[in-house]
């Protein structure tokens, strides 16, 4: 700190977190988006957020707004970045601390029926006009989301616990926004060590049925990283 | 946002940035650190940063701060991660948004010797105790240089222009704590494609003498990271 200025209390910023909320719905990536009941934005979607309480850690802030929103309690989050240009907010400086979160749909609570005015699941592919910079938000959540696919075990969090490669790759091919050759998909994900075999197969289609695969406890452990060296 | 709610201006936090500085110094991977001068920590040393002022942006400020401890303009800075415990800071609360920036040394305007008893570089592997969460935060900011440095060209930002492999490894060594096959090294750092020859040599020991490398322009354009797929 420079010197032992502090800024008084009208300068103070607020600070709010938000929680883009992913999950795997009808082969598409969706994200949990809130109708605005108030100014600025009103009637606007949004990604679910709100101020941090004096007494909570960022995390619970962005943990307790995810259940509010979800019903959800054990789901993987994780810091995404703050953004804080001065003018993100048309009525005061407010910074906000984005998170992601990945959730199996089959864990949430509050379907889009319940509230349907106020809650819905969108594809990420095709968003309404957001508020605030909340489009910046998702895209950034979803570069994220991509990168940490493809070298970590993070998928896991989408996924059903067993599956076959082909639904592995079709996940992936969802999350990615692409079609990837099946032989060199095949090879790189079962080289990167981070799936077994269950021993079960699943008839799909003509041919002997295939292998199911589950996601190792260690790579989940630690939705572990690869290293370049040593 | 959950309603229409907006804390009330005494529940407000300060924020502030702090930006971890490191720099490569006579073979050794080193932090500006800065002694503070009041209360709370008062003579602890500390990684600078300061509150952010009311009409410039989170990487505003964290630049503002690094030029005011370094002169330095024109370096590669990054947000690192927000800390946020509700009692970081024992005076109110205090939301610091980390920035990690990576400077080469012969950049520096302002030496350990100008203000020696204000600021210092410190071994990254041999720190002072530090004031606040900011032995948490350079920790940090150490596994997320590793990281990039394993993945991408972000090493260029504390190289010379141009090196030797055994320079480079060197670096790498220094940075990720540990020695490195090299073998290994040379075959993986010249198969990702983010370096080039030179053409020029230069004398090393015994036999001919080693190719110059430097870091391939597409390579730092884009900070590059390595995809698994397609």
């Amino acid at each position: 700190m420079s010197g032992n200025y502090i800024p008084p209390l009208a300068e103070r910023p607020s600070v709010t977190v938000d929680v883009v909320i992913f999950s795997l719905v009808e082969e598409d990536l969706r994200v949990l988006l809130v109708r605005r009941k108030y100014d600025p934005f009103a009637g606007m979607w949004a990604i679910p957020g709100g101020f941090v309480h004096p007494n909570e850690s960022l995390e619970q802030a962005a943990l307790r707004e995810l259940e509010e929103e979800t019903g959800v309690t054990d789901v993987y989050i994780e810091q995404l970045y703050t953004f804080g240009d001065p003018d993100r907010d048309p009525r005061m400086r407010v910074i906000t601390v984005a998170y992601f979160a990945l959730v199996p749909y089959d864990a949430i609570q509050h379907r889009p029926g319940d509230d349907a005015a106020e809650t819905g699941w969108f594809s990420v592919f095709n968003l309404p006009p957001l508020a605030f910079d909340h489009k910046e938000i998702v895209e950034y959540a979803l570069t994220r989301l991509r990168y940490k696919l493809e070298y970590s075990a993070v998928g896991f969090r989408l996924l059903p616990d067993v599956f076959t490669l082909s639904e592995l790759q079709q996940a992936y091919e969802i999350i990615l926004g692409e079609k990837l050759d099946k032989r060199n998909f095949r090879r790189k994900i079962l080289s990167s060590g981070i799936l077994e075999e269950t021993g079960k197969r699943k008839k799909e289609g003509e041919g002997r049925p295939a292998m199911l695969y589950r996601y190792r406890d260690d790579a989940i452990a630690e939705v572990k990283t690869r290293r370049l060296f040593p």
